[in-house]
């Protein structure tokens, strides 16, 4: 079983253990795998991945185009012995107080900032509750979104939206990240092309943090801060990559690594969950044109992209706006960036976007 | 020339640009050298080097064990139109406005908040100016801390508080980051073992959250949350490495990767430029001991390390402590982590101080 830890300094949640966990001989990286001989994910081996929670075919019906599974090693679970509506609310021990490593401090809390920086003047801890959810994205032997077909990559996007309206109605989470890895350097462990989320019970820190900026942003300005910077980013152009009638992808202007983008909606919409499913083709097309247009810049990167949404107790704010964060693996994350939090990008966006608008749509 | 840019949502800082960029055929990893034939850090090769800054031998005579040179392909430069000191408390534009990406719109600030959250409604930019430096640590072709000799080890981290002391009085950076990255999964392209150090002039993302928890702590407690920590790890012990008479080397409770280990000075210390020269030597036997310790554990492993502490432009803080983080890279950074801040790691820190104790000193 895992927990959640909380270190005083830096503020930071770790997730520790879990049944990711095991000696350091484990740590070596899986073997890709080449072929669907041997991979769970392809059709024809269903039975080797846990039922799924949902599935989606064309039309309806026949063969599967996407499944959600549950992760068979999860970081964290459902098994925590925190009853789940509960753990929201509730401190994570059950006489009220917080536990430090070893138990030997206990102080009262009411942990109501779960993953927030909170008063934070010691550490906390709470055991690894969670939802750990796999969405296999073809029953075909490919790697990344762009090698999904139309109805595949419609169909990823949905599952999206229908986990987040599921798990949000369970009412045990605050949050779901939605994320992707493709390639070994973004952490992929199985090379079949893939999402992941994890419910959370508690707000990220990065959310939290554009809460706080975008709520800021508002009280001084009357407007969406994300809405703000889709319409300059419109105006100058230069970071712009496409636009479609309801989507806009661009190279952000502090972007963290090379041929960075983001993906957000033109209209003001605060959660994902909320997107029309009119709109749903539109934006599985763009977002694999985008990678696919960043795989024929820089070659087959590794990349990894992740959902910010609104999260689920919270009355639909006017200041949020989703997202997806699309970032290419080109360059090594090191110790200038982990000592800092400031990262160097030696690729400018506006030259990023330049060659990926060249690029245009692949015919 | 680079820049430094604010991301208005994160709020994180980036550096963009500088003499590191290119075409992205550019971003294919240097292939590490294997033989010190074509090594531009070996002994004999110093002409490969720009003139060093700081040169250190043993007893002061005979040749160099330790040098300090500008880094060839610098994130930030000093030739940026910026005279030094002003860039502190100036804003970066001649006009007092910072501007946002093309220039449309300028916002008029005071910029006491460099790299700091600050307001920070609207995009911040500023010129890229900074020092970056390499210290080559052996005349040898060696690769890790662990494979230095005591002589070379003591003198790296003389050069570390010898640079902090110079940048310092040069009246221009705010803080200075010190870092190590060893092997390609940490980053490093060079494989002949040196750290790096990045003057800058703001206080980096990482180093603010830590003075803020100090700081809160203190107001709270009336003492220092790193004594405190080090207080009840030495107390508890089930991640106690190793304790030597002025410095402690430990598994932090919330480590965000397998054999993260923290050292520190066991007496209150906010400033590493403080060290006593008598205690460098001590200091560096610990934190060659605790990589070979980690490298014995786990096989060759990429680690990067960096050191916190505080800035320049404060009065010596009772709350603050200067300390090393050493991360080891055993997994890769994924798309969870990206989105949420929040980190999984697989393996308790519990279970890598068990390890790392039972493996001993190395005679």
């Amino acid at each position: 079983m895992s927990e959640y830890r909380q270190d005083p300094l830096s503020r930071r949640w770790v997730i520790i253990g879990g049944e990711r966990g095991g000696r350091p001989n484990e740590f070596v990286e899986a073997a890709t795998r080449a072929s669907d001989i041997s991979c769970p994910f392809c059709a024809g081996h269903e039975a080797e991945t846990p039922p799924p929670i949902a599935s989606y075919s064309s039309n309806g019906k026949g063969k599967w185009l996407v499944r959600v599974v549950p992760n068979k090693f999860p970081a964290v679970t459902t098994e925590t012995g925190v009853s789940s509506p509960g753990c929201l609310q509730q401190p994570a021990s059950p006489d009220g107080s917080e536990v430090f490593g070893d138990g030997t401090r206990s102080v009262p809390t009411s942990m109501p900032g779960v993953f927030g920086h909170g008063t934070g003047s010691v550490p906390t801890t709470m055991p690894g509750f969670g939802s750990h959810e796999v969405i296999i994205e073809s029953p075909r032997h490919v790697a990344s979104l762009s090698d999904l077909t139309d109805a595949e990559a419609q169909a990823v996007f949905a599952a999206y939206r229908d986990r987040l309206l599921k798990l949000k109605a369970e009412g045990a989470y605050r949050y779901v990240q939605i994320f992707k890895n493709v390639g070994p350097a973004a952490g992929a462990s199985l090379e079949h092309v893939h999402s992941q989320l994890v419910a959370l019970p508690g707000v990220p820190e990065v959310i939290e943090q554009e809460l706080k900026s975008c709520g800021e942003f508002f009280q001084q300005h009357k407007r969406s801060l994300l809405l703000d910077m889709l319409e300059r980013e419109t105006a100058a152009g230069d970071r712009m990559v496409r636009e479609t009638e309801h989507f806009v992808a661009f190279c952000p202007y502090a972007s963290r690594f090379g041929y960075e983008v983001w993906i957000a909606p033109r209209q003001h919409q605060p959660r994902y969950e909320d997107v029309r499913a009119s709109e749903l083709g539109e934006l599985a097309g763009l977002a694999r044109d985008i990678i696919g247009r960043i795989e024929r810049a820089v070659g087959q990167a590794s990349y990894n992209y992740f959902l910010h949404t609104q999260p689920f107790d919270m009355p639909a704010y006017d200041h949020y706006h989703w997202h997806i964060e699309i970032i290419p693996r080109l360059t090594k994350v090191a110790g200038f960036e982990w000592g800092t939090g400031c990262f160097i990008n030696p690729y400018p966006p506006e030259a990023a976007a330049e060659h990926l608008r060249s690029l245009g749509e692949r015919l």
